[in-house]
């Protein structure tokens, strides 16, 4: 939550640079209070309002800000390509997964399980009724590293407007001129789609941030990013009871069985695949690989990253955090025996460039160390943005997975397993199970798909919520509140439980869940 | 969370006290630091057998325990009685209704919609499966209030039972001995029906409840009970990221149209009825009644009041606060103007007798209050434990409305109406909804029904989570997050994912929620 300290840095201001270059090209100013205090006030407005509208209703809009994404691709991955360096293929990829999983939000509203309709008597004349109702002006603070995915459109956004709350986000200091953009592009499309006048709205600078998450009018913040910015939030928004959902940075494991360990090959190459990709930036990198000894796998890895070419971090300060994170796994590392991949890792661990030569690029790393070594509060486990990864090759399966479920809980981890035979894939996966969120077979972490059943979250700290999850149909639950009225006619109820079941969604009638009819 | 400071209390025990004479009855000895880790090793062993069983399994449990609750009553009510005063039909009420809620919350396990179950592909031949498990210990603070309603046993133990969490309850003080017989009961009971060594146990003492808060093997808090206890709670676990489901006192208001004034001594009478009942230590307590001036709401109250007898309240402690509570009412309602009933009113407030002389026995009281001193931060807002409630007589109805939904949300509303055709109901209930978590409509607040649509908690501070329910089916989701594997062969998954679907459970395959075949 520490504001960039940059030196150079223009006050009022979010610079954008390119980090292929490190160069500036022009800023975004922040936004004033007194623009922040009337952009939430119009939130507030508009809350009842979008809250009275109809699920198919806010799925039309959300399907009309995909359409507007899809519409301005062009210039939405040249636009983003100059602020993050992550190459136009991933970002067309995102941004069509973005303007999918919009979609997407609007069909679980629309499906209206997110409702939890449902009424009953209760002896007498008396009956009890129960659904959920939207909580309000949500914040939401979006990451660095997934420009369309988490932030000023993407997964938050869309499932708290699918959800029906108005939303207010703080642009990523890395992206800012991209966020202008997109914001322009999807408060435009809203207002078209006949949403009210302060359903969304951006703003911009530090300041401003801090101004939401203190706000009266803000009853649920989302944030993506680091464990530092979370939990400043989570504290901050504690003081007045706001729930902060923020999804955090930390190590994910991969385990490797004994008998999926013959094509160490492969494994291999997934691993510098999954865990160097969009140079080591998700959230869901693996970063710790357990293979049994004797498999080759850290020699396997040194000799695939040798082909991984550097590519540029996002920022500066990402570059800086990652040679530094570097340079204190070096030392780790040379404290206990452990093995760096790549000539100028000991280099790395005492000279450490503030300004980078050839704009924020890295190189990849691994590091083989000894599970004797792997504690909780362990240097070697300190979370490193950025394409870097440990492996341990273990004598003892049973030995290592009760060491790795001492380790801190993340929000997902990849087990490889022999196939369905596997002896030890079934007590690894439950095991896990108690660690996570989500425990991907024969798969690498970093594919999360936008789905009903998509749990991207885990134990604290991974998230702040372990039952909530940003993606998938379950983000909508993170926005709405259960409210029950004894004794409503219909005059009270919402559409949702009226006796003819207009909008046609599953109910609770008498206690038995009940489906609209076809 | 301050310690009793009674003082001549002997250390290392719980004194019981008879609140009918304040005469200690014995007492309970504190649960040793080294026992409190031997109960809380015992309930982690426990918790993967626990969460292995079927729903159906624990529904039988819970079964067991009613059952054992039903054949103790006449032995449960007269110890209850002796320790919080409270009337054998109040208590024989209270211990008929938890073992009906023990009942249903296993039945809401059986049906099984709170385990969450679905699976679907996600593109090629990936997969991806999704379920609730249960979070592991469960630690519940119970209520001074209802002996048998929240604490060793009742909503939040049944539900977390129910979840498939073991459960360790912290004694409350008021009533230590009840406790202790309760906990036999519970876990004798538990022990023939086959639950796992662990399931359940008791703690007593302030420094064991300390313990269990800060154990690593305490995955969730419950607690009821006062808001300083509760944010106390949540304050020292969010230090480490377990949640606190804390139900708070707060103000419960009462809006009562032009319409439904006409029956003015039939709501006077309802409501001193409410706020009096249990001596008006409930949660639910109505605490701030609006109505048309001219309606003569206050005298009638003042009238009915007369005719309600002293009634001793829990605890020296509790009985000292609310003396001191209506004291700090009296000096206010002397600053404002406001009225207040029965002669000692403004004796209360300069003379506190500290020690209590027929027992804890107190009088009600009714404070007539003027609109314009109704604000946030009000002295006449702060909450009161006990029998007392304050009357505002309003002049205009949307004034009236305006203020009320500026005040600190509250678990519930009740509002009363001339009937369906009444012109302002619709608008007092639309706005109320998003201040509490449930109105009801001509109806007192301080009945709660355990069924599936209640919703037992509203917006912060009148619970610290307001997406969750303490009372009713959702209270389930307390205790449980979701988790999901990624290419599951059935080996991996629980038997809610099973294709033939053995537990008979709605699930969602594919995207559609599908219900068990009849």
């Amino acid at each position: 939550m520490a504001p960039a300290a940059d030196p150079g840095v223009e006050p009022g201001v979010d610079p954008s640079f390119d980090p292929r270059t490190g160069e500036q090209h022009g800023s975004v100013p922040h936004t004033a209070p007194e623009q922040v205090a009337e952009i939430l006030r119009r939130a507030l407005g508009a809350a009842p309002r979008i809250a009275g509208t109809s699920p198919a209703t806010r799925e039309a809009w959300l399907a009309a800000v995909a359409d507007a994404l899809r519409a301005h691709e062009d210039e939405l991955v040249q636009l983003a390509g100059e602020e993050t360096g992550l190459g136009a293929d991933r970002l067309r990829g995102e941004l069509a997964k973005c303007a999918a999983s919009t979609v997407f939000y609007g069909a679980v509203a629309a499906e209206g399980s997110y409702l939890g309709a449902g009424t009953e008597g209760i002896g007498g004349d008396s009956t009890l009724s129960r659904w959920n109702i939207p909580v309000g002006p949500v914040a939401v603070f979006g990451a660095s590293n997934f420009p369309f995915g988490f932030g000023v459109i993407g997964h938050d956004v869309a499932s708290a407007l699918g959800a029906g709350c108005p939303v207010v986000v703080k642009a990523h200091p890395a992206h800012p001129r991209l966020s202008v953009r997109l914001a322009e592009l999807v408060a435009d499309a809203l207002d078209r789609a006949g949403a009210p006048v302060g359903s969304y709205a951006l703003v911009v600078g530090f300041d401003a941030g801090l101004q939401l998450v203190d706000a009266a009018e803000i009853t649920a913040v989302a944030f993506t990013g680091s464990q530092g910015g979370g939990m400043a939030l989570v504290e901050r928004a504690a003081a007045r009871g706001v729930p902060v959902f923020a999804e955090m940075g930390t190590v994910n494991p991969v385990f490797v069985t004994t008998d999926a360990a013959a094509d160490s090959a492969g494994i291999a190459a997934g691993f510098v695949g999954s865990f160097t990709l969009g140079a080591g930036q998700f959230c869901t990198k693996p970063g710790l690989l357990f293979a049994p000894a004797g498999a080759g796998l850290f020699d396997a890895v040194r000799a695939q990253l040798g082909q991984v070419p550097r590519a540029p971090l996002l920022t500066a300060g990402i570059a800086r955090g990652y040679r530094a994170g570097l340079a204190g796994l070096a030392r780790a590392a040379e404290a206990t025996g452990a093995e760096v991949t790549g000539a100028e890792a000991s280099a790395a661990a005492t000279d450490i460039p503030v300004e980078p030569t050839d704009g924020y690029a890295v190189d990849p790393r691994a590091l083989l160390v000894r599970l004797e070594d792997l504690h909780p509060g362990s240097r070697l486990l300190e979370e490193c943005f950025g394409p870097v990864a440990l492996i341990c090759e273990y004598a003892d399966a049973a030995g290592a997975l009760d060491a790795l479920v001492r380790l801190q809980p993340s929000l997902v981890a990849s087990v490889f397993t022999g196939g369905p035979g596997d002896p030890e894939s079934v007590e690894v996966v439950a095991r896990l199970l108690g660690q996570v969120g989500r425990v991907a077979l024969n798969a690498w972490p970093t594919g999360v798909a936008t789905s009903w059943s998509m749990q991207h979250g885990g134990p604290w700290p991974a998230t702040s919520r372990s039952d909530a999850t940003s993606v998938g149909a379950g983000a909508l639950d993170r926005f709405v509140r259960p409210v029950a009225v004894q004794n409503a006619d219909s005059a009270h109820l919402p559409a949702a439980l009226h006796p003819d079941n207009p909008w046609r969604i599953p109910r609770r009638i008498d206690g038995r869940l009940t489906l609209p009819t076809a």
